[in-house]
């Protein structure tokens, strides 16, 4: 069919339609919402991207994002340099942030290990972990990875990986989300819960 | 909560949450594949945007947008000046445009008569519809509204409106849609598609 817009346009609209939760038709949508509100969001929206692309950086120290390398959290000399927490992703460090219940430094592999996707061990930020976790101040090394297959294999490989240090390493409790009922709940994550039951 | 990105990546994750479709979550997501893809999506959105706030338009004619004014649609000597299309919104016009059945000029209203929502007729381009229409080249004015109460309503209004022209006023049939299957229909659709049935 042919295409309704001007190109400039139809760019716009196909660069939006890339983004994860839009389609075409969203797209179309979100383009028109910002053409009709060019001065609250349209020229703010160019600004905050012009800025992202030119600043943001990935971490060498940690894999964070930021528009500093290293980036806030590894240059923020009020947090714990005792405690490690490592992730499979940035959104996952984003998450524990909000969660704002550890005041440590983070390590951020970029993925998981897996057979399937081909992900091998050199594919993650592994060296730097090791490197990491071995600096005489820490002591504990937190694997906050998803508690998926792919997750808590890649937690053995590295339980295994620095065995040979000191450091004590931990791992994010399986169990019942706060809110949930059990009856919602699948065998899984119910039998998880009764197996690494607390004393109360 | 605390922030747990810096300033320019939460500006950029607050502007893409006021996109139609995205909420707070997608639009973090949406951030870190952008960030993730400078390259191939962050840099070329930067320049998407920027170009469309800085060139996009609207067009002073018929209400569509475009990089120019008049816009492609209006400056086409091609397209067949004694049809008329009124649409309420941009996003009409482009959906009729993809349906590529008619080569005619568009008038965007900017929205339908609502008492609900405090939509009077000044706050549509009417006066401008009626000039246009009054030209003498133009023959025919399809009121391609939404098939609502209010676009009934304003059908009805704009016909009333030009009624004094000796312009054809035409509006688009009520039906089956293509491919519909009859049971999944409400009654509404199904009595407009017997009543405004036709000859076999």
């Amino acid at each position: 069919m042919p295409s309704p817009v001007g190109p400039e346009i139809e760019r716009l609209i196909q660069l939006l339609a890339r983004l994860p939760g839009l389609g075409p038709r969203s797209a179309r949508r979100a383009a028109l919402h910002l053409i009709k509100k060019r001065e609250q969001l349209l020229a703010p929206l160019a600004e905050a991207v012009r800025v992202a692309a030119e600043r943001v950086v990935v971490c060498s120290s940690c894999g964070n994002v930021d528009t500093s390398d290293p980036c806030a959290i590894c240059a923020d000399a009020r947090r714990d340099p005792s405690v490690l927490i490592v992730v499979e992703d940035v959104s996952d460090l984003w998450a524990l942030e909000r969660a704002a219940v550890m005041n440590a430094r983070y390590h951020v592999l970029g993925g998981v290990l897996s057979a399937l996707d081909g992900v091998r061990p050199e594919d993650l930020n592994l060296d730097g972990l090791v490197a990491r976790a071995a600096a005489p101040e820490v002591k504990e090394v937190i694997l906050a990875l998803n508690a998926t297959v792919d997750g808590q294999t890649t937690a053995h490989y590295i339980t295994d990986l620095l065995s040979h240090l000191p450091v004590k390493i931990t791992r994010l409790a399986h169990g019942v989300p706060v809110g949930g009922e059990l009856d919602y709940l699948d065998e899984g994550t119910l039998s998880a819960a009764i197996r690494q039951r607390t004393t109360f």
